[in-house]
């Protein structure tokens, strides 16, 4: 922690500063300068982050020195974690993963059939919403319980992974029955109750970013779920919140090498969220690609005229076929497999 | 609904709309233009609004015609909701309202001397966190029941009515038990679990604009409220998120008169988090009576030195007490009563 | 300037980054945590903002120490700069300046009316554009030297100041000639020729701020111009561009405090621009004096029905005359006079 | 143009927009919904865009049905235009193009040595900045027509096209004379004097984004261009600015796909401006060329450390040869040419 006094600080207040770091056990280093007296306090800076310096006489800024973030951090481990979804799936190795389906569940048939198509082209987990987080209270919900078993046995027919949201605490031990991954929406980065009670389970949990939070924000929203004991975890960029209107959502594609560089856990983009067109999706897909994410998730939907939710962002199976195999050849280029 | 029709858009596509629109029993109209052909829907919009005609072939771009919020809009009440909170207190009137207090309840001996200070200075509402939504997980997380036990002690002593965030919706029934005014977290303001919940109950809800959610957003968070039922709600503008620095967040004085003019709802002004620093926090205060807040809500700590949350947006007891008097002379420069 | 190193800098990289600084003729301070090495460096930090120290090897982040404006700031100048316009106008101090007018200037009949009315409502300064920054070419582009020469003959016949827009350096002469302080518009902000230029004649100058202009830019801004020996500087803040549609642009009021604890130039509020809808004028007029502002710039217009520009967000005289009556009573709330 | 009206506009109201609409020789339909009445009218755009019809009693919203943009529009030109450079260079084809060197020319030997270097990588045009738009005046401003006949110089000798930015309107002759290609920075996007005046030459020009400039705004910019004679112009995507703190500016990918979506025109990326970090830089060129890019401009320095600008963000030529090598694989996967 380095504290930047004003011009005018006093010896006074200079000590006072001292004196209460010392007080918690730190060590206090002044700089005298020209035009600036600093001072770089050595010790735990968890303790020093949870003192208001900025509020002491004198004190003109104050900069932490370390990252607030620890379990997720490159420097707590070096190597990427690489995370296991069943005996076919990994996260975080040199083979892509595709998460793809329909926005939200909306029947066994219509769930089955896009599934068996998305499988088909290559596709290795099945996502699909059954708690949906709607802005309106008027749009539809989701098909809840009745939708996660859908999930269930299409999943198990197809030998297939699969992944939801979950919204709420008290979802969580039914999410789990189901279902082989949680997502943690954007809207619920900062939900901590959810973080630490999704923290103390061991599935694999995908954490969207929200919807302006930045990368700090983010890895310390991961760090919740880790310092409560679940290691599995998976950033998710979806796109962020910008003036720029033209589209949905602006995908943010430097946090995809800026988090790889601060953290060892995998990441993946979500073109269908970060764009909200369906005719951005996939070049937005392949720019993650080559960006160096570890997956994608995408929306795919065999009737967007019909879709109960997010229809004007779904690809058709025919163009989720297409732009798979151009995947292919991207995620070849930049020495991936998928 | 209107829907404007790409340049090259067919006759075949044209038909294809209307036969969709009319068979969700609506009636298109459709003007031809010199260079667009465009189609207005008549009938209910919500049919219209979970149908993703952007998806349509030949659509360029699909306008609503509505806005999607129906209760909380002046159109559905023109008159300002007054809230009564308790036999002193209302929100939404000509008296303007001040909650004040320390971010989080430190303890009953602090609390109860606060809370004396702000309450001899003129505040009419005790503020005070016992559930801290906070970044880290290593930071102080709040005093849980023990602090709800404290504020509904200090508040019964001093008869003030009180507020308190609710974080979670298992929270729900024991924040009830203690305190009069719930308080929805910007974090939380899309949670919808946690909306329907306190839409359940009838105790008054300050929802407070999520870190970059846009008006409607926040509108529609109070339509979910008032959807299950419970019609007590405040808005409680706090800051959003722009690029700029030199500020924890920025104050978006224009919602005030905003959200005036689409809702009947009540809104308050939060100038300590919507600055994050202490020495703009009175500004901010007067900005937002001037521009027609119906009241206030102000951090205040005895030492911002110690304090366990937000010590630096802070408030000395000495100096809100120099900032209500000053307040009460603007307050009545607008029409208002402090 | 602070140095904070990499986990694993080595002595060798410490070592040549110190070197570089003694060559540069500064001091340096090597500082060793726990976990962190960190270099505070000693002498003018132009020298070392100038040497991109986060290239080199080992360096993990660079802080600097002072701000990059110097003649600016409150520590260049303790007391706040009153600007004089004319014998009865000043800018900076207890009384409250309001420039009124159209935002362009589309004849002299029109003006002249106009300007009459803003007069006899208490504004002190015309405004008016000759030269218009439009986003499209189509659009009406300004009156040109014709519409300066109004503004002169108006100005002089109601004995009151003017301002108006340059938009290029080859303007400035032309502008000079005929209105009393020159508006560096949005725009051209970090135009930087234009601000080399005005800095080099005398005649003060409202420099507005950006679009998305942080206050450290801004403020940097109005150092070219002071920096070429023009100090007669006044911030204009008009809004910025932020996620929210539902205004043009919005008011960020908490610049306003900042601006003034910063620098000890005068600050004004445009509530025209800043909010883009003329029925959120008033609110964020009176919202600006509260906070302190120095002044207002508020567009009125006859007939916004036929106003060339902005007629959106133009008042008519009527409610201006109006909304000065309430503004009087806000300014004096404060301490002010208008 | 579509005007909905208030809930309860009066005819009277609905009669007085009517005429004035034919007044301006527009027909007016009227369509009366349950809720609201619209009016569409039919007509030249531009006339109407030029009246606030917003201000118009009763009126509620004002929807325009067309984009303000023509020439640069998709509309009007199906095909990609592709603007060449010189014998060997053409921008906007199968061939990407890549603008390398340093931020600024610095001396003619230092000039000379990197751009044999860029070339030997795969370069096709030299950039480097003569006049340099920077934040403070107190950093180096570039060496004026001394670097201009530096680069002129090197590019000769090299047979390379050359590129470098014009900030005033003084500049263009001179400037002209020893580039091939005018560089519009992203502060003077909306420099309407310098976009008309280089409208007005027939050289090709490099247009930046602003850097919070949106799509219709930039795409408006370019339209001043082409409506003053110049059709050869190119858009740059080299970030924009948002809340992220985490880089200098942001790429906005998204822009890539839509731009081309929406208009003829070419657009490349610079990754270097649009991360500020050179560790990003390789992942981002990777993306810009994946989601489609039709060329990049990356800064090339030989000695970071001793850069007079922009050191923090450029490459190193080794390892920009490097890139280069993987980017001509990411070009191919994508059906292009490197």
């Amino acid at each position: 922690m380095i504290v930047i006094l004003k011009r005018d600080a006093t010896e006074e207040q200079i000590n006072h500063i001292v004196e209460k770091a010392e007080h918690l056990g730190l060590k206090a280093h002044i700089s005298r300068g020209v035009e600036r007296t600093v001072i770089g306090f050595i010790g735990p800076e968890d303790v020093l982050r949870q003192t208001p310096l900025e509020v002491y006489p004198g004190v003109e800024q104050v900069m932490p020195v370390l990252a607030p973030y620890k379990l997720v951090s490159r420097e707590f481990k070096k190597d990427n974690t690489v995370i296991k979804i069943n005996d076919d799936v990994t996260i975080g190795g040199n083979k892509l993963v595709v998460m793809a389906g329909p926005c939200s569940v909306e029947g066994l048939n219509e769930f089955r059939s896009v599934s068996k198509k998305v499988k088909a082209a290559g596709a290795n987990i099945l996502r699909g919403g059954a708690f949906k987080p709607r802005t309106s209270p008027y749009d539809f919900q989701g098909m809840g319980e009745e939708g996660l078993k859908i999930m269930r046995d299409v999943g198990d027919e197809l030998r297939m992974a699969t992944i939801t949201e979950v919204m709420d605490t008290r979802q969580i031990e039914l999410v789990a029955k189901y279902v082989d991954i949680f997502q943690l929406g954007a809207r619920n980065m900062q939900n901590f109750s959810l973080l630490k009670e999704i923290g103390a389970t061991r599935k694999p949990v995908m954490l969207k970013r929200g919807l302006s939070a930045n990368i700090k924000e983010w890895l310390m929203s991961a760090e919740y779920i880790m310092a409560s004991g679940n290691f599995n975890v998976i950033f998710c960029e979806r796109g962020i919140r910008t003036y720029e209107t033209a589209y949905r959502n602006t995908l943010d594609i430097n946090a995809v090498p800026m988090v790889q560089q601060l953290s060892h856990l995998p990441i993946i983009v979500d073109p269908s969220h970060a764009t909200g067109v369906w005719s951005l999706v996939g070049p937005a897909a392949k720019a993650g690609i080559a960006a160096g994410a570890n997956g994608l998730m995408i929306e795919v939907h065999e009737n967007p005229e019909e879709a109960l939710s997010d229809g004007a962002q779904s690809l058709l199976p025919e163009k989720f076929e297409t732009l798979m195999k151009e995947l292919r050849i991207v995620a070849k280029a930049v020495g991936k497999e998928l």
